[in-house]
């Protein structure tokens, strides 16, 4: 196999840039591991003369993105973003062209991933999507296949390094949520509509990926219970902090007898677990298996150099011939898991109300756990400086969340709150 | 492709019986990723008649381990060990067979390697080594496959669970060196004989096997600079603790432009590196790749079930047919690579010396140091309450490790000390 592996690109971004400095700086290195050249032949975006730093006269130019399909090539990249549009009509004509397809489109995959590995099945070409998931580290393909001969049991980490970066830097810094977010998006960490990434949709979708190769079910991007890190205040990380926690937002999925759980939340993290030490943007993942035990992979979930480094090493496998379903099965043997209903888990909460600072409050939000069945581990409660509020913060036994939903059911509309509680979990 | 992958299994210790247990708990699953069942179809070992826990009575008994190269199977998997006799003759006599080899046989490895990359080659067939490094980290799929579009200019990692367990036990107890081994040894975590495992070559047999993969060279195992942890004393982990760093056996490799240099030595980690939080018999590997950055590979490295998860990972390849060349590219296309001098690379160095405490003495090192052109950063003295000497400690700034060692070689033979300095590398 010494012919090349011919690409197009579609979508010239960072990513898209990074795709083609990757295979340029590392061309000879690349064509001893893929086995042949990886040849860039024709490329899409929305503006041909666009300054990018990088050359594209050597490429065919192609102004209809959909059109890359039918261009001379063997795999077509998609990083145009976007779970519908052109990226969806894109990977369905190429697949229906019978070329493969390559992609960092998480949201598409949360929404139309059984379609398009359907599609690639039917086609018998690859639909690969490393890039998709936790950026330049190489988890899916590690849970694929490194991790091929285990029943994993839970699958989790920390999946949007924006979210990261704006907890570690609230605790680094003592600042509160608002006032980082906006550094944030000075600096361009973070987007101007934040929103996919600060309220956990970015994550869920990731973590709906993630699921479907660990567990052998089929990808169920509906069934994450979603949630983000808007209404972690900077004295929710100083109290975690002493009580030994770090707050991540982290994605969960586990699978049981009740089915498959899904959900991204804001956790406490112990101190000691690996992911406490993940700071900044970085992404880390941990995967539970029966027999390998708990394996963390670990590295830059963003930014066009990883990104691209992902892309371009499915780019290899393909150009290798080392590829197969894209949920590491074919989709008929995907299994259909039902949503694993929240309320029967059992675990640890961490609980913050924002009270009135007067008599009788303890004693009120004492009763309602009370009455709920929840056994109160540790109770702080501070007054706030300013505005003659104070806080009080809980940490729970363990107890169904149900009861602990329940206890906060109890305290609903109650006089002596200020605001809505935060209920964190603890990440055992 | 629904006929099944027929193994033979050389090896019936507890990683051989691990491998039974994980084919046989999670076939259903396994058989849906592969694509095909994996069948054990013959065994071989030395007593037939061992109690081992698992059911061997459906597996074809073959006295002759070097026969199972000859049976009715696809794929021999070799976990008998040592670097030459029975599983060297197995592993040639199966790849001339024109049958597929999968073994967790780092010593091998690390002397045969090459021949038998070649041997498969030639024969077309499958040479894979998942668990001969790092237990059930896929490491050797993260760095050939996942990391593969970068060059990749330096790959470290702790490699030796021994090791670790027991310099992490010295950390936590503040225990000596002799006194850990000892209850390492009670416990079965370190061997009778244990200077394979504390004198750094089993961590440098799996360095050079990552090494070859990570930069497309010749395996090279006798250009690894090799020394241990028997040297360690309590004081040592306790003044790099003072001074923000852990002790950890760590093995590096570094491509540059004077050649590939691997070493296996004592180093002190900072206390906020990833590899400063990795604990136990947990091993963990980081490869900096010229796009991806710093990629982090976690979990056990060693034990039955996760060292059988990465043989059983190993036969899904295979039986997926999603493998190539041993070492990621064809051995014609690996690079030969000559050994870097350490003598050229500049370092930071903890140097710790036992010293008579006399008049005169830190001045003497002092000397030895400015000598040499060693700049120093930070020195301890200590007196030992016991036996009337003293611990000198010092943290040089960064300076070639020629000039270091010229400065210990000053110092050789002088009065003033009393046993051989220590000098631990610090990790950059």
């Amino acid at each position: 196999m010494t012919t090349a592996l011919r690409v197009a690109l579609a979508g010239l971004g960072t990513v898209g840039g990074g795709v083609i400095r990757v295979l340029e700086a590392n061309r000879e290195l690349i064509t001893r591991r893929a086995g042949r050249p990886i040849d860039i032949v024709a490329v899409s975006a929305r503006d041909r003369s666009k300054d990018r730093g990088v050359d594209i006269s050597g490429f065919q130019w192609v102004d209809d993105t959909s059109a890359l399909a039918r261009c001379d090539a063997d795999v077509v990249v998609e990083l145009v973003g976007g779970a519908d549009g052109p990226a969806l009509a894109l990977a369905r004509a190429t697949l229906a062209a019978g070329k493969g397809f390559v992609t960092a489109n998480k949201a598409m995959l949360a929404h139309h991933g059984l379609e398009l590995a359907e599609a690639a099945e039917t086609a018998k070409v690859p639909l690969k999507f490393e890039a998709a998931v936790a950026g330049g580290i190489p988890v899916i393909k590690g849970l694929r296949e490194g991790a091929a001969a285990n029943a994993i049991g839970r699958v989790y980490g920390i999946l949007n390094g924006t979210c990261n970066f704006i907890l570690s830097k609230m605790e680094s810094e003592g600042r509160d949520f608002v006032d980082v977010l906006a550094e944030a998006q000075a600096l361009g960490y973070a987007e101007a509509d934040p929103s996919f990434d600060i309220d956990g949709v970015d994550a869920a979708h990731k973590l709906s990926i993630l699921s479907s190769v660990a567990f052998g079910t089929r990808p169920a991007f509906g069934g994450v219970a979603i949630s983000g890190i808007r209404h972690v205040i900077a004295a929710d990380i100083a109290e975690a902090a002493a009580l030994g926690y770090r707050v991540r937002l982290v994605g969960v999925a586990e699978a049981g007898a009740n089915g498959l759980f899904q959900r991204v939340h804001a956790h406490l993290v112990p101190a000691d677990h690996p992911l406490a030490h993940v700071t900044g943007s970085t992404n880390a993942v941990v995967a539970e298996g029966n027999y390998v035990g708990r394996l963390l992979f670990q590295g830059a979930g963003a930014g066009d150099g990883p990104t691209a480094s992902a892309v371009v090493a499915d780019l290899i496998d393909i150009a290798r011939g080392e590829y197969g379903p894209a949920y590491a099965m074919p989709v008929a043997a995907l299994a259909e898991a039902s949503a694993a209903p929240a309320g029967d888990r059992r675990g640890r909460a961490y609980l913050r109300f924002t009270v009135a600072d007067r008599v009788g409050v303890l004693a009120e939000i004492a009763a309602a756990m009370r009455d709920a069945g929840v056994s109160i581990e540790s109770l702080i409660q501070r007054a706030a400086p300013e505005d003659g509020t104070a806080l009080v913060v809980i940490v729970t036994h363990e107890a169904p969340e149900s009861h602990i939903g329940a206890a906060l059911e109890r305290l609903r509309g109650s006089q002596s709150l200020a605001g809505e509680p935060l209920w964190m979990h603890i990440l055992d």
